[in-house]
């Protein structure tokens, strides 16, 4: 194929590739140990955000949060004899892309640890995602590991999990998360940085079943975890945004991209044209809200893959429908609807059912095209948790992505359009 | 007091007026049968919606509800027997406002009746409202009666109403309403056409003390009233509203709208410095979405009272807090945005706790004083349901009230200024 062919069928390659995100129909319909369920994930494996990185490459709050993992897990005695064993591939590391699964912030799952699962209804394809720590300022995926933190885990692995997926499987059915991504839309959420109205009406949803199939005692203890600071809900759009995503994948000449994750050092991308492959550069321009008393100084980047939502249309993307996030903007909401609007600039279509009512219903930008990133100079905006270089959760912010890592990846696909070969390392 | 003086003293009235319905504090404590619960209701009242009219001025779809309530109370045998005896004074008809009430549409409630009793944590102030009828299109509210009609009023007072108060006395304390309201506002309710945030988030505050005093299988059926299409909140929201205006009543010289209420001929205010009067007019002009098959020839005027939520800074007073009702606003979310922006020119102060996060959190334009009504030409807009001829709900819509009405209680508070006597008829 010549390049000039293959620039005719970008077009098409990117409506087919973005039809099928825009179809996908994920429903929670399990909740188990990462060991059992998701497929690669082994007792000795930790999974981690982001395009991956040798041992070496591993630093601050994610290499923490790796080692953390591993004594949480019972795979070393300490953080440290954590370090030696991983360096001695005794401990094997994993991309959380490589799963099937998103990783949320630093993204550390281990074999015990319980796993949301999203299945979509038309491939069968299915996500995996953690469950939501709870309202605390030191959690795990933030880096952050003490008594608390271990008590928290245990009790979404001993109680919360297991309840959860024997409502489930009481039911008799899953949960479908469209009506509810489409209806907290309505409702004022983004489903990143805002979930509240999605996780009230998940609780909502499975509240029923939860009481029927337990006690009155050890259900109100999964309902409070659900409801608790509305964030539960988080991880079930990141699940149904990252099998979005996934459906969009390997459509060949096609410029959508289909993955935007962080690991500590680098961001990365992937287009579906060239599945598998990174693209990777830093990690953008941030502006923060961070609590009282904290400063840019206090900024640690470990890791983070809840900007799926964004590459499917959610977040930033469909901040527009969220006024209440208003303070990460400047405050302005005016600002909130131009950016949103701009956003329109980059993507190759609108979501037929996820729809922003302050946008007069329309359809959420859906499609990244790298090559209308080039073309206009926009890049894509994110909303992110920020955490802090002592463990935990310091703030949140607005992430604007660098252009150029949006260029590389066009100029390899226009290479293999002409006949060339692609560089399988992270470009 | 001269007429200069008493102009002096109005905006201090006015402000005083606006602090004490910006006070509210409104809890659900109880819900009871309206003849045990409401002083001055009785076994032989009817109670109904809108300035008070003789029988022979009550018609259409207002006439038949309070025949049809006569009917289901066991008053009368038939509608004809019901007119009858209201005719020869048998029964009593009672204006909702007379009672401390707030009416739906028809409004009418009878002894038997659950009504939600609302109480303002400062003053021990007490407003009543009867219960959402649920998600059917033959309501007695909208001037319909039939076997599921009785059948649905029937659970409500044997089921829905007396464990919504078991709930109530078990958890030993009442359900705060304003922060449900000031969330809801978050989440894209306005509390008048959409309560739909706000019916989930009380659903989500009553629930464990509904399933904790009650069976599983009697506390789900009362937990689906609660959220069956999401209208359960709007009677709570007219009662929070009701007790508002109703602390804003009787400042002397003040010239803030206290009431503004439908019956099936006119459309009444009141204002604060003349409690008890009613100023009264034509219904204004509407703008209907109305459902497939019906036309402006079906549309019955047969009153009511909820727009006491745009008298507290409620429904069409924060518009720009509920996109997904641009399609009653011509369908440009734009355009409401402006309508809300404007309709701060005829208000007296702004609400402190509930906020419109796309205004960039600004609160609610609050107090509608006749005064600026009458300056500006600007007058209130109101989202309203839309009754058919045949009974029933055929639509929603946006109304524009009359502008002589404000003018015409500014003329006769002046008058009192002035130190002339004011006329106890409705004007």
């Amino acid at each position: 194929m010549t390049r000039e062919a293959a620039k005719l069928d970008r077009p098409l390659a990117n409506q087919i590739a973005v039809l099928r995100m825009a179809e996908c129909d994920p429903s929670l319909v399990a909740v188990g140990p990462a060991g059992s369920v998701v497929p690669g994930m082994h007792s000795h494996c930790i999974a981690t955000s982001g395009p991956p990185l040798r041992w070496d490459g591993y630093s601050g709050g994610q290499r923490s949060a790796l080692q953390y993992a591993a004594v949480y897990e019972g795979l070393a005695d300490s953080p440290l004899d954590a370090g030696k064993r991983i360096g001695r591939s005794e401990l094997e590391i994993k991309p959380c892309s490589e799963l099937g699964m998103v990783g949320s912030v630093s993204g550390v799952c281990t074999a015990s640890m319980p796993v949301l699962v999203v299945e979509d209804a038309g491939s069968g394809f299915r996500s995996f995602c953690t469950l939501y720590e709870g309202p605390f300022t030191d959690r795990l995926n933030y880096g952050a590991y003490n008594e608390n933190v271990q008590k928290r885990l245990n009790l979404l692995k001993d109680i919360i999990g297991p309840q959860l997926h024997i409502a489930l499987r009481q039911r008799g059915s899953g949960i479908r998360l469209r009506p509810i991504i489409a209806q907290a839309l309505r409702m004022g959420d983004e489903l990143h940085s805002c979930n509240t109205a999605a996780s009230v009406l998940f609780a909502q949803e499975i509240a029923p079943t939860i009481i029927e199939a337990n006690s009155y005692a050890a259900s109100r203890k999964t309902l409070e975890a659900l409801t608790a600071d509305n964030y539960f809900f988080l991880r079930l759009s990141m699940a149904a945004s990252k099998l979005a995503c996934d459906l969009g994948r390997d459509v060949a000449g096609s410029s959508v991209v289909t993955a935007m994750c962080f690991n500590c050092r680098q961001f990365g991308i992937q287009i579906s044209g060239l599945p598998g492959k990174w693209f990777c550069g830093p990690h953008g321009d941030m502006t923060t809200e961070l609590q009282h008393g904290y400063s840019a100084h206090d900024i640690d980047w470990i890791g983070g893959e809840s900007t799926l939502t964004e590459t499917s249309g959610l977040g930033a993307f469909a901040q527009a429908a969220s006024p209440t996030l208003a303070k990460f903007h400047g405050g302005s909401y005016s600002r909130m609807l131009e950016n949103n609007r701009k956003l329109y600039g980059i993507t190759t279509t609108e979501h037929p059912v996820y729809r922003i009512p302050s946008l007069d219903g329309r359809g959420v930008p859906l499609g990244i095209d790298v090559q209308k990133v080039q073309e206009t100079g926009i890049t894509p905006t994110m909303h992110v948790g920020v955490p802090g270089r002592l463990g935990g959760q310091i703030g949140a912010g607005v992430l604007q992505a660098d252009e150029a890592i949006f260029s590389s990846a066009l100029r390899e696909l226009d290479k293999i359009g002409a006949g060339q070969t692609s560089d399988p390392s992270c470009g």
